[in-house]
């Protein structure tokens, strides 16, 4: 059995919360946070702590809190013997060495309150100081998930960018998308399943070999009557989108090859 | 019955050919094209056609070929009877209007060869210059698909664009993802759950409410510290991919509600 803390009342904790609650072998023995409120819908699964002078001893902290309070929540762990892991993409695992024995435990997905997820389908970027805690750590996200991953802090940066063109960048250029339906009295869902062959078919295709496009092709003339188009949109800032994309797909395809299709 | 000929051997033309010939009360009679190999794989299952002297008369006369060629092609079908459609999101209805009877088929999907698509759930986007020919397509279209939309030129037009937004673009933004972790030995694989459940959570929520990530939340530490990493990069043309979606993304709320999450 791995006793566990999750200090922590977002989605991320939240989520984490769920997943190790259900998982065999693994007993989420307190739940840490400031706001009472949001500790109440975990009460009935966990001991929920507001005061941090009454942290128990559990084999695995996990702090899932906002990227800024990590460190301050971390001071009070310094005394402790057990492992003291953060769950974020951007802060170093250094941030916890002074610590006893310190760890990342990673989850590289976007979690939404209200939206169930599969987190066995969610990889586990895992650290630690010490190669036994990495042993422990793996064992721990087993439970869980299928898809464990060794990233050092450097990687997980990385990672953490790429999350932001892949997961954020994308989605923003879905609202274009629905903006440009929107102005036309189409539903958005007409979409969907070209969003969805997107994304699926990057596991066939490299992306690289999966562009398409006029700009891929350099077809100057639909991209000429596009910017035009795109120009009449309410919000004149997805012009520039348009065009940046355009410049660094075109520039992408003529530096390689020089090829068009 | 319904008696079709479709024009071209590219991935439109050989996927269409692929879905009617497997419908229902669909006869795929003939296959019109100049490359004669290419022709070839379409032998087993329908006459094809080199000498555009040789066309038949079918009720359905779907021009399949690249924008540029097609109004060249509705020359020789400008005294058919049947009807003729082109199946281009970009090229307006009225390049046909010499044909007696004209319309557009506009699957809204993204097609690659050695790909396979569930066909039926390819949104199908009809227009039709007569109200009854505007039946007869949804009567063809309904044969191999469940989504069928009434839609406009200057609609259709729209949703050409937003798909470059939600396809191509982010087709690109995978790329820069794929880059980030070549660059740090990372299997690509990593990512593809958060591109997937990116695109799967907007059917629940609109991509406005699901937007995340350090532009949303106005986080400009982070901000800083991801415009550092990807000034390293070895494509110079990210970082302004990452400036100006990051601008786009901080304006749209801005603008809106001044709050963020």
């Amino acid at each position: 059995m791995l006793r566990i803390s999750i200090f922590g009342t977002g989605n991320v904790a939240g989520h984490l919360f769920e997943a190790f609650a259900a998982a065999d072998s693994v007993e989420v023995e307190q739940v840490i946070g400031r706001n009472k409120t949001a500790l109440a819908s975990f009460e009935r699964k966990a001991e929920t702590v507001s005061d941090f002078t009454q942290i128990a001893d559990t084999d695995i902290f996990i702090i899932a809190v906002k990227d800024g309070a990590i460190a301050e929540i971390s001071e009070y762990l310094k005394e402790k013997k057990g492992l003291v892991v953060h769950t974020s993409g951007s802060v170093p695992m250094a941030v916890l060495s002074h610590c006893p024995r310190y760890g990342v435990l990673y989850p590289l997905q976007t979690f939404s309150k209200d939206r169930n997820l599969v987190m066995d389908s969610v990889p586990f970027c895992l650290e630690a100081h010490d190669k036994r805690d990495l042993q422990l750590l793996k064992k721990l996200a087993g439970r869980i998930s299928g898809k464990i991953y060794e990233v050092d802090s450097q990687q997980r940066k990385a990672l953490h960018l790429a999350a932001v063109f892949v997961n954020n960048f994308t989605n923003h250029l879905y609202h274009i998308g629905k903006e440009i339906c929107d102005e036309k009295g189409l539903p958005f869902a007409i979409l969907q399943p070209l969003i969805e062959e997107t994304a699926d078919k990057i596991k066939q295709l490299s992306p690289y070999e999966a562009q398409t496009g006029p700009a891929r092709r350099g077809d100057s003339e639909t991209m000429a009557a596009h910017l035009e188009q795109v120009t009449k949109l309410e919000n004149p800032t997805f012009k520039d989108v348009y065009e940046i994309l355009s410049a660094s797909v075109k520039k992408l395809y003529r530096t390689d090859d020089g090829a068009s299709n």
